[in-house]
């Protein structure tokens, strides 16, 4: 271990896990509570009343002791069975892993992969599924994480009706951060995490089905146990969970929900959108280029192409000599991009601070940069917004 | 909500979750780490390697974010494909388990049942797998937590041996609590919790699993993902894990494994032993017998049979009034038992404090026992073994 230098200090900004707001630390230091007890069933209760407002539906949200992926499989394990057909729509590593999913349980997979980067185009998804008409399952993503897309889930949501066609959406970074109205837009299964928007630690899964994707779950139970939806929503309509769930975990989420209800889900959103676009003007503002589709800009994380002029794949680990942790490119975009985080309890200061910390990184790099120039930009973002950063005159 | 007493705080005396040491609870409180950062790196692997010795074996624990169910259900969908014969061996709730995790994944699934509250037999496990060679896997149970009985796992993995079987144990709530030792004994998987003796809160599953189970595993690769051997092995190989694992919940181990390493694994295992015969004598002392097989008395918990003169589904809720949440019993031993749990972050005025409870509740609904009775052969216990609980003269 090095000395620490005191003028560092950590700062968490990648897109999961998040920081976490002090009160929801704090309440993860009370006592633990047994599953099966009032204590529990009163907290339980307050967090299965407020989850389904997240996603835009009256579904009863499942709760699941695991990583967002084990919603993904549940999603995959509860609808399908060896050689059934479904459509797996790909543009960054989380799509894949509906493929992967696919594959593991053995289901036919037709592939929609338009390149990482792009966004899913709903006519395509559209004639895949008038040309494949045995597939009555679609697999998409609402936030990629990987590449900062977001994708069109209404519009995937009218292709996938008009072939009849139940769409599941990967929600893991998007709940909370993004738009989202699952019952308006008619999306059949919505799963997310607790560590990205949700303010929460990792370990918890949800699962927001409709009754007729239930349904087709409760007609083909065999495959799964752990993550069977039937033996959850059974358990949850009694007010409980069919195995020990993680407690510390829920109760850290029903402090998170207190906080969202506090700053209200209209603001949340506002304020994921000026803060993505301050990033994105901070991008600019230093001379860079955004990543990805231009027709979409995220609200949950911005992408940024590094100048190919340094080795953008030291751009991580000099931000971390600064405190800072941050995510650059996964897979093939390693070295090629980095990712700018503001889904979760992110704030104004930590947008200037990772411009502030980037800008410094590739000055040292020996890249062609202002310092300040990407910060500036942004606070002028916020200032215009009426938050609160830059002095009134700037 | 009723005005609290304030005569009344809160115990947690459950089996599981088990109440928490004090330095687990702050280390949650702590800020969240991204789990592909050297800070993580560095955690993950003091976990690792403090892990098998918990187990006796020099395999590699895998750790899964999950229930310890999640554990239970990855030595079944990692081992059995459809169609495969199993023995499941169930002589409480948590052994049936094995059987619905066998009949969910539909394997072909022998039974044997000899009733809760007894141990299983070895020798009739091994005239089993005489009269069906079909069978390769045998899953029991450590500790079976509904009944209070620990199996003689290292016996049973002898009959398995005999018979060309491999043995999978539950040790969801024996490791750490009682003795194991699974290379020793020849033992292929062990899983296990985080809430138990482990002292860390629900959330995390570990799986130790021999070369021959990992290889088994790794030929057929199909039917699960998220709880899947290979990817997770594979992983923590590099030091990592496949999916963003309960990153809090990995913190409270590595204080929670500090905390075991400093009693000392023989004291721990020792402490347990001497709780668990400090509470068989105050069951005695009060007049009351203990539940299941008079042969073996658990280190883990200790069920004892309420008075059929009184109410006994009454007695849970009556020790809760009192701040006291402890188990009664499950599913056929409703209202007819009581569990003493002493698993985990337990001490002797805890074992005092349930008799106390019990004494009192027992005074109210009514029964034949003497206030003090119970605790006081307790003490005595403590006394002799010279913990400094009662006075050197009593």
């Amino acid at each position: 271990m090095s000395v620490p230098n005191p003028f560092i200090k950590d700062y968490l900004m990648t897109a999961g896990p998040t920081p976490l707001p002090p009160r929801v630390l704090a309440a993860m230091a009370e006592p633990v509570v047994y599953h099966r007890a009032p204590a529990f069933d009163a907290l339980f209760a307050r967090v299965l009343e407020r989850l389904p407002a997240l996603f835009g539906t009256s579904n009863e949200v499942m709760v699941l002791t695991g990583s967002g992926t084990a919603a993904m499989d549940s999603a995959v394990s509860n609808l399908v069975r060896p050689g059934q057909a479904i459509l797996a729509c790909a543009a960054g590593k989380f799509g894949e892993r509906w493929i992967e999913l696919g594959e593991a349980y053995e289901a036919d997979v037709l592939r929609y992969e338009p390149g990482w980067g792009t966004r899913l185009d709903p006519s395509e998804v559209g004639r895949l599924l008038a040309d494949h008409p045995a597939v009555d399952l679609v697999y998409v993503t609402l936030s990629e994480t990987s590449t900062g897309v977001v994708h069109d889930v209404r519009a995937l949501a009218e292709a996938a009706r008009a072939h009849d066609a139940m769409l599941v959406v990967d929600g893991i970074s998007g709940v909370g951060a993004t738009a989202l109205r699952q019952d308006e837009w008619g999306i059949d299964v919505v799963v997310a995490g607790s560590q990205k928007a949700l303010m929460t630690p990792p370990g918890l899964g949800f699962v927001s089905a409709s009754a007729r994707a239930l349904e087709r779950a409760a007609a083909q139970p065999a495959g799964r146990y752990y993550l069977d939806w039937n033996r959850a929503i059974a358990e949850q309509r009694k007010g409980a969970t069919p195995f020990t769930p993680a407690v510390t975990l829920v109760r850290a989420l029903d402090v998170a929900l207190d906080l969202l209800g506090e700053e209200g889900m209209d603001a949340v959103l506002a304020r994921h959108d000026l803060l993505a676009r301050a990033a994105r003007a901070g991008v600019h503002g230093m001379g860079l280029e955004l990543y990805g589709d231009p027709d979409e800009r995220s609200t949950v994380v911005t992408a940024l192409e590094l100048p190919d002029t340094i080795e953008g794949a030291r751009v991580p680990g000099l931000l971390r000599e600064r405190g800072i942790t941050a995510n650059g490119g996964q897979g093939q975009l390693k070295g090629r991009i980095l990712r700018i985080a503001h889904c979760g309890y992110f704030g104004a200061f930590d947008v200037l601070t990772i411009l502030a910390g980037l800008e410094l990184v590739l000055h040292e790099l020996g890249a062609d940069v202002d310092l300040g120039s990407g910060v500036a930009a942004a606070q002028r973002v916020f200032a215009q917004a009426g938050v609160p950063v830059a002095a009134p005159s700037a």
